[in-house]
């Protein structure tokens, strides 16, 4: 099997075009390869483009690296934030935000969003620009838990840490989760949702509709062990 | 200021030896210049040693990573695995896991973290051994997470999608945490473990005692609020 081969599935939510095709394909080899490693030739052998070919599409490997992080930002922007930023409820809201992104990482695979750590390899001015994005995505989240907290639904902990470990959980599926595994993205991602809501939010009363709807919908662990059972496959773990 | 120059802190927890310096510095740059665009001299000239003299203790750059790596692992063993093992209770042992392995990375910066997913830039025999030890700290943290589900103490999560939610939390502290803030790696060490074992764990049945030391300690938000608002200084996201 050639080191190059991509196993670039078909995305579920839209559509792709030629470029954010290339994008994603240039990431899953940059991740394998090491972005320094990964020549732009080794990027057009795999989308099957010739070198010239390559570069009628982008200028460069320091601009194709920009590129794929906007790409991802858009994603972020256009599949999380956008939706999320329309739901009243702070609750509601950190759990669309949790979820939403988590499964797109799951669905696409994660090569984007480690490449997105790649901040030391772009030049002053992207850096700033990707700064900026992520910094306004890290505030949406922080100031989601910190209405959580002045409602008095948030737990005793700090919204920033809070925030910071939202993220960690959020961002890690990139590195950990595989599709071909007996989890499907709608189940992991749900259920990483359900993890990070409790961890940062008071339980729910008791007696409340939704404390309620929870029980009936989750009879102990029954569900989570026939998850359990169908998802003992091998692991793959740090690559 | 020199693109070079390193904020090493002294550890807190040990004296560091002159090999355990190296490699902690040799992390730094690699992480702020990308492992393949650092040179040996590089690292050399930040040790204060002559390329003759960085090459007494390592053979070249790829051994360097694994040597780097190893000293993460060994540090991984001593400080968190060790001490976890003599825990009885999986719960108390859960809280020691993830509450060591966040302080240490506070404590001693995230490079040697941050390095450790590297693993592409490894030869096929150095990664088998590091591939092998990240995985038997995985099923030690995913087996503390079956026993707490066969005590009825997990909520309805699978237990290796809610590991790998842990290992997200633990770990992205080596992202963000910084120790010009104003939260002490022990405060925000110890409100991380709260968020990841609320996320996972059971809430306590409101009469037992350790809930009722917890109302004791933990007023309302009072507690956070006072953390918050001296946490507010300028963040840095994403390097």
């Amino acid at each position: 099997m050639s080191r190059l081969k991509v196993t670039h599935a078909v995305p579920i939510w839209r559509k792709e075009d030629r470029t954010g095709h290339i994008y994603r394909v240039a990431a899953e080899i940059m991740c394998r390869r090491g972005f320094e490693a990964t020549s732009m030739n080794e990027i057009a052998d795999a989308v099957g483009l010739t070198k010239a070919g390559i570069y009628h599409y982008i200028r460069g490997k320091e601009d194709l690296l920009f590129e794929i992080m906007s790409f991802g930002m858009d994603m972020v922007d256009q599949d999380v934030m956008a939706p999320a930023q329309r739901i009243a409820d702070p609750g509601e809201r950190l759990r669309a935000i949790v979820e939403r992104h988590a499964r797109r990482i799951m669905e696409q695979g994660g090569a984007v969003t480690i490449l997105l750590e790649e901040m030391q390899a772009l030049s002053a001015a992207h850096r700033r620009v990707i700064r900026r994005r992520k910094r306004a995505y890290f505030e949406m989240l922080r100031s989601t838990l910190e209405e959580l907290s002045r409602q008095g639904r948030l737990r005793g902990v700090d919204p920033t840490v809070a925030a910071f470990s939202l993220f960690g959980m959020l961002l890690w599926p990139a590195r950990w989760y595989r599709r071909e595994g007996k989890l499907t993205p709608e189940q992991a991602a749900s259920e990483l949702a359900e993890v990070a809501l409790n961890g940062v939010m008071k339980a729910r009363p008791s007696g409340s509709k939704l404390a309620r709807a929870e029980t009936v919908n989750r009879p102990g662990m029954g569900r989570a062990t026939g998850l359990r059972a169908r998802n003992r496959g091998p692991l793959r773990i740090g690559g």
